[in-house]
């Protein structure tokens, strides 16, 4: 019946298909076919449900700053990345320079946007940048149930092509003292990082962790600390969708992460996990069909935390 | 037991009287007691737990800015408001002047800072700016469930000789035409509604009544619609505690409102309303020992919504 | 023989007129007929040249932020104004609010902008707000040696009734200390000064005060000190077009005044006072004939500063 | 006798010496010894004035700005170079970020600060950026009238390891198509630039070239376009000195150029060339006893253009 219900919700929405735009930002991003749409919701109780093109593959993006977060938290615990990473929401877009009265300080970024991202990435521990990349993707394979992930290496070259802005950003906060090491290796292993390969199953389960407070599905076992998970749900609900938080927090009421790949991870705390990808993206860089399903989801079963 | 509890955490939380400063910036309110600190909870049981100073006004200040939203959401309408006040964070104080390239646009305020809550005045519903007024303080005494509500004169007075930011904001709102009828009228209504004594009790009614969605404590009367308490809830969340929203969310993770007459009101979805009272504030402008209070009963109590 | 020069270069730049528009900001000022361009020249011979509808009245507008500048010095000194009105370009349009850091303080704003000029108007001596304008409409008239300038009513009403955004920035001038005294009155006195009438002829008196450093023309009394001056005729060339300013010191070279009436007050130091009218204005807010006919004339006559 | 003045000039402004800072931001710059003060000065006459330790080098760091300019100007013309990079005064610190809007245009910079002239160094023309860099300090050789003007390695080098800020700048350029070519390349060329070793000798005969409109001292032959030296100039005045350009015009009023070497090139249009020299800053970047000299000299001498 659930499985049903997803059908119905995914047909329904391939009609906002053809209002958004692919990502041009990235060139290898605006290859992508963006007739696709697929979901996958992982309940408390265990149970997987699937709908559309959930198995189709795509860059995570975005969404992987919440498990640079997560690593940044285990490596180093709380107070530490609060006080290198700020955690109130800048009020601009993702790729934003939030520098006021001309300098950068930590409590300018976040988690949830560029700067951010690669401020944590120096905070991955590990003996060379190869070791900290690793660790990054195996806590990703754990989170996710699955071994297989691995980088998309088209996109990660057109990523570390292209990315000047990114290289600003990080020159920046080198500039600024907020990120230690070799700034070409630190944008290595962010430009790595978004370009791993996911599905919607693998999002759905990452979720779950997070929903969890830190519990694979169907395992007892703690991937990781229960205050961690509040903190990135925290930060998913003031920040996740970037400057579009506010009208998301409204409208449907989870916790949850985009990416411009095209991937949604949703949040339900104590409820479960969800994984959408949909590639045409709104004017802020949100999955824009992926929004409308996850909205229609979160009504018809009171998903939202509000 | 709840109510011992309560007495506990208050006791405790005296030590952190003397850490923070009462309000300056208006001269009525720099002569508030420091040494005060009281709670009241109310629990969709129906059950009225108060602990410390529980009974003493003091003025509503920012807190009111939720009720001017809840009125503006009843005359207006969900859409209408959404559409003449943005919902981001700004990511700036309370009282900043948020404009982009020289313009200042809707969504460059949301209904928590300043601006957005004069524009918010302006839509109440009244022929008369009396009229106006009176609406909201009687949707204020109809939501404390406390006929005796009244406005606090010399505060009134005092912040209307002294405001001369808020005339700004107002003014600056005035020439890009998001505010229609006579600024000082709309500002007379703000400097009132800012200046509502109120206590412990009535603002825990008051988070009551978005706990519940819109109905009364032990009543089954519906005061509002259910899809404005989501809408508030969720502003609360984002941008309740001004530019210390984020960390709020990591600590406490209660949708709530401060002001900066030293209240707090705090909505538990489904399980509770709160209402603090300490007079001195902590460099972002929200109660001290409030703050510390709230997050203590969260964690006790797990009541984080993440 | 320069008569005739000035009246081809009028002839010829009046083809530039249809590419502007006449300020509508405004509304008294929208009235004005788009079809005139005059232009008078006060040489330090004494001599007088005059092409066009140089004797067509216009409001000042911001060239009064000049005598106003000019008023506040001989009032207080070039320390004192100095301190309390910073001299640097702010980078930003005449009405922006150049606040940085939630902050508002004198280095944020100087006498070419509306903020700066506001500020000036509460540095001017006298009893009343009354006597005050009074001193300022009679250096005015000396400068321009023509006792008959008057306030033009119906502009000065229409600016008062309309003039919100220059009461946003008083009221943020007054609260952050800036302003002395009564915001109503001292905004009273900017909106008179501001629609002072005058023609050419005037602004070229005027223009030739600053030129001789203090000295009427065909006098030998000395006005005012000729430090003011240099502080003035600087001032002009870093911020006298707005944020125009620099394009305009490359193509033209001389320190100017321009007001949104459609008049510009050109100082060439040591040699002449010029003034020009054409109402329709660039994107800017500068006179678009009128910078046309100062740019030609300066090539043509070698007058730049550069 | 000008040379005796200029030996008082210099006795009497060491006692300023002590008041400033070394630059320290590049750690090969800390290096210098405080206790330098110099001056150089070169009239249309052709006749040379020296003071001090004129014959000392240093780098000339922010004053190749306008040689950059200049050859800017030569390899492509005005309209080209004024459509590439903006002539307005930005209101902001030399290396500040002054975007708006989230968007980075070519109007929002200026030749005289650090993104304009980045931005300038890959209009040079040039195949390689050997040869370019190469045309560059062949340019300067030339208006300083010295064949031996070399690269300051250690400087250089010093500069290059540690000139993030500048890395960050080239490379938001580069992500808004500000910047053609290698962001690398067009670094190297410019840290080089600001690592050439001069004097005050070099400077003032630098100044000459732009005083005279493009000759040499003693030389008929015209190096460049008098139109250059025109915008050279007038760029000088309105953003010369950094955000301290204004309080500069008023005080001194001569276009010049400052750089955190501790030099000072100066332009008296038809006057003279000067060049300053000592170590110690003030807080906006510019030699602190330097600028007194040359606030005294124009004080003395009537050098005020204003």
């Amino acid at each position: 019946m659930m499985e049903q219900f997803l059908e119905n919700l995914v047909e329904e929405c391939r009609g906002y298909i053809g209002e958004g735009n692919v990502a041009t930002y990235i060139p290898e991003l605006a290859k992508m076919d963006p007739n696709q749409l697929g979901i996958c919701v992982i309940s408390t109780t265990g149970k997987v449900y699937r709908a559309g093109e959930y198995m189709n593959p795509f860059t995570i993006q975005s969404v992987v700053k919440t498990i640079i977060l997560l690593q940044a938290l285990i490596d180093n615990g709380v107070d530490f990345v609060k006080e290198r990473i700020g955690v109130e929401a800048t009020g601009k877009p993702f790729d934003a320079i939030n520098m006021r009265a001309g300098s950068l300080e930590s409590q300018h970024i976040n988690p949830m946007v560029n700067m951010g991202a690669i401020a944590m990435c120096s905070l991955i521990k590990g003996k060379t940048e190869k070791e900290k990349f690793e660790r990054l993707l195996n806590l990703t394979r754990k989170l996710a149930c699955n071994d297989k992930i691995e980088v998309n290496q088209d996109v990660y070259l057109s990523e570390k092509r292209t990315g000047h802005k990114n290289r600003a950003l990080a020159y920046l906060l080198k500039s600024y003292g907020l990120i230690e090491g070799d700034v070409d290796e630190v944008l290595d292993t962010y430009f790595k990082a978004c370009s791993i390969s996911v599905n919607c199953e693998d999002l759905a389960c990452i979720g779950y962790c997070f929903c969890s407070h830190g519990k694979l599905p169907r395992k007892e076992e703690r991937v990781f600390e229960s205050e961690y998970a509040t903190y990135v749900n925290a930060i998913l609900t003031t920040c996740g969708m970037y400057d579009g938080s506010g009208e998301f927090a409204i409208n449907v009421g989870i916790p949850a992460k985009s990416g411009v790949g095209g991937g949604i991870m949703g949040v339900v705390p104590t409820r479960m996990g969800i994984g959408i990808f949909s590639p045409e993206l709104d004017e802020k860089g949100n999955s824009l069909a992926g929004i409308r399903v996850l909205e229609k989801l979160s009504k018809e079963m009171y998903l939202s935390i509000f």
